[in-house]
């Protein structure tokens, strides 16, 4: 019985250790991913054209609201530098959910947006909503975008 | 160099098979989650409230244009029960994008709607536009809507 209880006691020694450590590979692998939401929304609240096109997967999407979509890094860059044309932008993002495959090969993040900007005529526009992304890890390691989506949450003018 | 040249074309041949085996399991995951998608649109199409909300995980979110996010079963009922009151209700959509993680716990759908419906007056309103879901393998081996989310190709009203 001693050899059976110190058996059982080591199997569910491995069980639990597993488990942990499964648990913890999966909290930093979504560590990383908040990290490369927040990376992202460093240079794109920046203007950075380079560096924001830069996170996007090759075939990578933006699903803009009100406009067709993007897809590719040439079509994204067009729809990116005409976004960064805005005058006086104001861009902010919170990650609410983040989630990474067990194979650490996709993961998502979704939260809230803030978000203003002055028109033609100098008014201010704000805006708030909410965005969901889908990221892809590459061959490097690193964080990629597959597809970006935004919507607003204020009531479409009438 | 005969048994060398058996290793090196058994070593090709196993490398050549794992990668079809690979690919074949991660393309049938694909037609699962593709499946289900459209499986979804079938009940959410016929306005089916209670089967359209089982399809969302228990903690799972409506991400609706215009509106502010739903999350879990009572919350995306609620939303989906005033979707579904309006009157000559008409959906459709179709995935351009379906991609699932090696580990096969995580995937997304996304791609294109079209939508109409009568206003009050009887007006037809129709819209096109976009979605992107997020979908978790469940323990039975089915897949939920963790995120939920779509916007229009239209340009907003002014």
């Amino acid at each position: 019985m001693g050899a059976l209880r110190t058996a059982v006691i080591g199997l569910a020694f491995l069980v639990v250790s597993g488990a942990v450590t499964y648990g913890q590979a999966r909290s930093n692998a979504e560590d990383s991913l908040r990290a490369a939401d927040q990376a992202w929304l460093k240079v794109y609240a920046a203007k950075d054209l380079e560096r924001t096109v830069a996170f996007f997967d090759e075939q990578g999407s933006v699903l803009p609201a009100n406009q067709r979509a993007a897809t590719g890094k040439k079509a994204v860059t067009e729809l990116m530098r005409e976004e960064f044309t805005l005058q006086d932008y104001k861009l902010t993002w919170t990650p609410t959910w983040v989630g990474v495959a067990a194979s650490g090969d996709l993961g998502y993040t979704g939260g809230s947006y803030d978000f203003s900007c002055k028109d033609a005529s100098g008014k201010t526009i704000t805006d708030k909503g909410k965005y969901l992304t889908v990221w892809k890890k590459q061959a490097d390691g690193s964080w990629k975008v597959l597809l970006d989506m935004s919507n607003s949450d204020l009531p479409a003018p009438a």
